[in-house]
């Protein structure tokens, strides 16, 4: 890392890096936190966790000294990364670029510490796994970088998982908003706030291999061209569970008092579908993260007696299989080719819901690698 | 740790807790950044040895919480801790003690990262190994507070090293002045800079285990009382050793350049003896820390070709014996009873020293048991 850091800095560049911390080490801490208080998570997690990067932005920095490339460390509340005092789960509300671009008109790297922040009182914060990708973008963002470039173990942003789909292929530029709809339907290669920090404030992206040098995925503004493609990506999350609600009365505020009391029991909800009504019953499905599922029927279950229903299924072997692209804004027919695709492939849909440039729908979780591989070949992602 | 801490809190006590880091952590962080670069001592090896306290302060606020009793943890930055530039030997220059005293008014116990601090640049600084200490004690003095305990693994401070003379007893209070004696001459008990500061600062302070609840030493002002000891403490060191140049021609300057010859290479010279002139010329011995005996010959070499001397004689199978009480100042005799006590045990003197309250004496290191056994019974300690 530190000679590929040196390189870019002989080419002329002006660097500021982000670093998280080392593999499995902030696993290591989160059990030590763990270990002393069933209620783990709050102020002093952060202060622990956030040692991880610590250790790392310094070591980097010396090994770059070594290169003869100089270069200074820098924690959150050393650069001045001023978060929310939401701890563990912060979020970026403004930072001081002044110590950055100080260390860089002295003509050295920035090594700057991911994941973490200070709140306005100065207590340690972290924003939550993966939030060193949004330092980054949040730190390009402030500074006016030029490029974000986003360094993991893949080549880039694939249509598709290729452990699931051997034929995906490296997409080589991508939109904010198609990047945005597949991290949220379950492509893991970018933190979701991550993409929607840098989508904000136009933050030009790549996301490319730390072991070698290909050019990666960029992600950007929209242009001419990415509209000519139908679907750019299938994405998929095996972690759902569906909650169905059978026969509610159907009169006004019975749903949002399902809801209302899944919100308060921070039960997050993901796709929501309600029937059409016949008998003057309806029944109102959900879906939530399968970790979620016994919260989501604790809550449901008081509410459920009060209006009088009697049914509440559950079910958390389903998985959510979504097409992505901004074709879709100018093309009409995309839902109906991807229903078929699954029809021939003989995959029950059980629930369907979209947006303007997503369709997604929910199938069974044994049945999701198939349903992939034929929307893969469908909307010929393939070639 | 947090029921000692909860227990002394229900009892009243406004409480400041300074820790260190785990066993070993401390360790293991230096062979991080060892590994890293070889010269690993400078402003990042600060920042990665200091997440060792940053650790174990939130650990211990979280274990406080999970008892009942509300904890907040201060890293160095976060108090205000100021230090000078000088990485990994950082020196206190002030504290600011709004955020403790804030901390404690709203009823907290406030546990603070130990051997940390920042420099006027912001920058993280540690204060050298057993820096905890330090910071205690300086914390102790910047908030006035009524006591400022140190818990170890021993007892308290000890006549002598019970390891080497079975008889030794605990004492159950000592001045300051003797105890900066004990500490550097060899007794490890305490940090010679926490001494330094509790002196300076008149801090009442108590040296004590973590694993009893026994009344430990006081460490105090001189009073009536303790004058009437006339030694209350063998030390000694093994980690000496003893350079000799022989023939030095007896004129102004000579000793001056071969001290600040080492001075300039870092050398730490402890003991000086100059002999008595005879022919024109003049013995200069002087003694070294033993892992600095290389540099010192290297250093002295020169200078020693420049002034004509052509013998440097070097030996590291030596030790330093003190004897140190307050009782001295107002007793004569000591160093004869001294000498009589190691004539006896047939130990040679190589090198002797005195301050007020102690006499030092080089012997070779194979005796230093036997010269320690026989000052403490000769000066009656075992009683």
């Amino acid at each position: 890392m530190a000679e590929r850091v040196a390189a870019s800095k002989k080419d002329g560049h002006g660097l500021v890096i982000v670093v998280s911390a080392m593999s499995g080490e902030t696993d290591r801490l989160v059990s030590l936190a763990k270990s002393m208080s069933p209620e783990y998570r709050g102020r002093e997690y952060d202060v622990i966790v956030s040692t991880g990067e610590q250790i790392t932005v310094a070591l980097l920095a010396m090994a770059l000294s070594t290169l003869g490339t100089p270069a200074v460390s820098f924690l959150g509340h050393q650069v001045r990364i001023f978060t929310d005092s939401a701890f563990s789960k912060a979020r970026i509300q403004e930072i001081d670029t002044s110590m950055l671009h100080k260390a860089l008109a002295e003509g050295n790297v920035a090594v700057v510490a991911g994941f973490q922040g200070i709140d306005p009182d100065g207590n340690i914060t972290t924003l939550g796994r993966g939030g060193s990708d949004t330092t980054a973008v949040a730190l390009a963002a402030a500074l006016k970088a030029d490029l974000c470039e986003i360094y993991t173990d893949v080549d880039g942003v694939y249509t598709t998982d290729p452990r699931v789909c051997p034929d995906a292929k490296k997409i080589d530029k991508i939109s904010y908003e198609e990047m945005l709809e597949m991290a949220s339907t379950g492509a893991k290669v970018l933190q979701i706030r991550s993409v929607e920090f840098a989508a904000k404030f136009q933050v030009p992206l790549v996301v490319r291999s730390s072991f070698n040098g290909n050019p990666g995925t960029a992600i950007c503004k929209e242009d001419a061209s990415m509209e000519k493609v139908l679907v750019s990506g299938v994405s998929f999350n095996r972690d759902e569970a569906k909650v169905a609600i059978r026969n509610v009365p159907d009169r006004p505020g019975v749903a949002s008092r399902v809801f209302s009391t899944l919100a308060a029991a921070n039960v997050n909800v993901d796709m929501i579908v309600q029937n059409v009504s016949q008998d003057g019953t309806t029944d109102l499905t959900f879906t939530v993260p399968r970790s979620e599922l016994a919260f989501a029927l604790k809550a449901v279950a008081p509410v459920a007696k009060d209006v009088g229903v009697t049914k509440v299924e559950s079910n958390d072997d389903i998985a959510k299989v979504s097409v992505i692209g901004i074709g879709m804004r100018s093309h009409s027919g995309v839902a109906a080719k991807m229903f078929e695709a699954l029809a021939q492939e003989k995959i029950n849909i059980y629930m369907i819901s979209t947006s303007e440039i997503k369709v997604s729908v929910v199938v069974e979780e044994a049945r999701m690698e198939a349903a992939v591989r034929a929307l893969h070949a469908a909307f010929d992602l393939n070639h």
